[in-house]
């Protein structure tokens, strides 16, 4: 079957691998759409980060490059092995894509445990492959009011999932989300989803459009143009906001989030850094805020879902692209990182189903 | 009355001024001891911070510099108003030293009110001075089992007490501490008595022996001669420690405790920051840590008075010198200043009363 597979920094291939095959307790699954996202751009221009290189396999997978990509993806159940008796051909699904030890995979904070991985980095095949077997712990059934290509977003709902539980966002809180990229963006949509309102801070005018076009959120406002710190406590009455989401990697956000948001409120970093940014904790300490990290997804698979097919989250506006396995580098990864804000979610089809011309 | 006061920076004088008299809901308060600290430094030689300057009146306290110092200290009460019933002449006391809007005095997290600031820094009086009258709201009587001496140090002991809470700390956890100062020993000891293991980190050979002699350590151990990470991680069996407290202001000190807290753990910003720190937020992302800030107090006078005067809590060891109030530049903040680490708590007697010499 034809796979994209990460052989170095820069050198990801398409290529024939053979087909793989469940065992007793996996799900053989028809990959239908594979999202893209930062993580596989960060492995194609700096990496391998995730990926285990060649040499250094994988201490769960024994896996070790060349490895297969692809980690956001949905698709329909082929065939399942013995054991599994909750799933059967024809399903459509999800993946968790965890790489964790089997014995943490039901213990509390399984996404915090030693060696823990992803599917589709380190190993235990990927989405951008025809198709893959998983065990059915980590494969999520979706309902039919859920579209095949929207399913392949429930992986980055996820992550916005929780972090918006990292939050403990209720009702009536209003959020400042710096940054209106795919995670910013879902962010949003989860708040909006649990009743908070939402004001987002984005640089791009495309984003921006993005971000109004789509209602995920209540203000946008272009730090360029505006003091967003006055604008959020011209929102919020004078009271600032009650939560800040991270989602740039940019410091003087951070430090933005610090200032706009109210004293003992909750400030989630969302956003992995590539560097130390001079945090504004003086701020921080005085106004006794919390700045939570938040990694993953923990058990976030399943609200995810039912936030979709309940209709509270429509994933459809995110999805801003749809192309075929060998466009990937040339087409996905090209606008990824030369035109990256005209772009949310660009899905790929590994088998070339669904994809017009 | 004697009273030292703060008129402008590297200008503190020790003039003779009125005495107080007590209003209606007032406590009289003959001081007995008053402590120094940092922010008293920090007015000294870079102020006025807290501190409204000549001009610019306290919008809560009407008061302007010059202004009475000091905001640690403990004395007797010498009379009471008319609607102070619960106080008597002659009961030892300390003072929680908030200078709140009235409104505030009894609604959640008071300490985080507009304009909230601090007697002995913003007006009605200070500890450095024979007299002060405060409102019997913040007025805390103290059973004689605590003497007055270590009373003074129950102020610094309530922000170690609202850090520790901030943490969430429970009997049986292992928490690191950055900085053996007044307010890392503090902190220790709270720990202790909560039945925390507690590991400091320190350069300051003094303060290392202090750590040490005070029992308020379990391990305590010197970046420069050991990595601090590879021992904690050592002393916890490879788990890291469950929680971690900054009070250094140093940006290398808060990433060590990034580094040797476990994943999902807590570290809680004590220290206030003059610089915006270059913080390693991959580290608490990837751990999904908590960073939490703590600023004064908040209904943690009573129970750190029963912290002492149930002796899990001994300050006795952490009052290293007693001055006189006209020594308080020349001796007392010439230490803080040049020979910091020989000194936790410099106590001064406004009135001379308990001094040897
Ligand atoms: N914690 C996790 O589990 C997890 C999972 C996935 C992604 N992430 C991280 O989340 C972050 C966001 O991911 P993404 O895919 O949305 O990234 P992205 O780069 O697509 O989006 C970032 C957005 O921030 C905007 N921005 C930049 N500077 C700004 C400024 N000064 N003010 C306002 N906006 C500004 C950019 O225009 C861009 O739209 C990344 O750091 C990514 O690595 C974390
Ligand atoms: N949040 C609050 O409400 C509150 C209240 C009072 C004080 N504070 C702050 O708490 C902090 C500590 O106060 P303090 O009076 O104890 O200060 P301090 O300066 O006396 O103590 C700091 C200690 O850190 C040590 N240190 C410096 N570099 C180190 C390193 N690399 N590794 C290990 N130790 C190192 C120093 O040797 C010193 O002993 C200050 O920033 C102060 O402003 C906060
Ligand atoms: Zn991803
Ligand atoms: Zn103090």
């Amino acid at each position: 079957m034809r796979a994209a597979r990460f052989h170095d920094q820069k050198d990801i291939r398409i290529e024939d691998i053979e087909r793989p095959t469940a065992g007793p307790d996996d799900v053989l699954i028809d990959v239908a759409w594979c999202g893209l996202c930062g993580t596989d751009i960060h492995e194609y221009q700096e990496g391998p980060i995730f990926i285990p290189p060649k040499g250094s396999p994988h201490p769960i997978t024994g896996e070790e490059a060349p490895i297969t990509l692809g980690h956001e993806f949905s698709g329909t159940v082929a065939e399942v092995g013995e054991n599994v008796t909750n799933l059967k051909a024809g399903q459509n699904v999800v993946v968790e894509p965890y790489v964790i030890y089997k014995e943490y995979w039901d213990t509390e904070n399984y996404h915090l445990t030693p060696d823990q991985n992803f599917i589709g980095l380190a190993g235990g095949g990927g989405g951008l492959a025809e198709q893959i077997a998983v065990d059915k712990h980590w494969v999520h059934p979706i309902p039919d009011s859920i579209s095949l290509d929207e399913a392949a977003l429930i992986e980055p709902l996820a992550v916005a999932y929780h972090a918006v539980e990292r939050s403990e966002a209720k009702a009536g809180d209003v959020a400042l989300v710096g940054g209106a990229g795919p995670i910013g963006l879902l962010t949003a949509a989860v708040l909006k989803a649990k009743g908070v309102t939402t004001i987002i801070s984005e640089l791009s005018k495309k984003r921006i459009e993005t971000a109004n076009e789509t209602g995920v959120a209540d203000h946008v406002f272009n730090p360029q143009e505006v003091d967003v710190v006055e604008e959020v406590v011209k929102v919020t009455d004078g009271k600032g906001a009650d939560l800040g989401f991270e989602a740039t990697s940019v410091d003087v956000v951070l430090n933005t989030l610090f200032a706009a948001v109210r004293k003992a409120g909750v400030i989630v970093n969302v956003s992995i850094w590539g560097h130390k940014p001079e945090a504004d904790l003086a701020t921080m300490v005085t106004k006794e805020q919390d700045l939570r990290g938040t990694i993953g997804y923990y058990n976030s698979h399943e609200p995810s879902i039912e936030l979709v097919s309940s209709g509270k989250v429509d994933l459809k506006p995110f999805i801003t692209h749809k192309i075929a396995l060998d466009d990937l580098v040339d087409k996905g990864f090209d606008i990824l990182i030369n035109h990256n804000d005209t772009a949310v979610k660009i899905l790929v089809s590994p088998s070339g189903k669904g994809l017009e011309d």
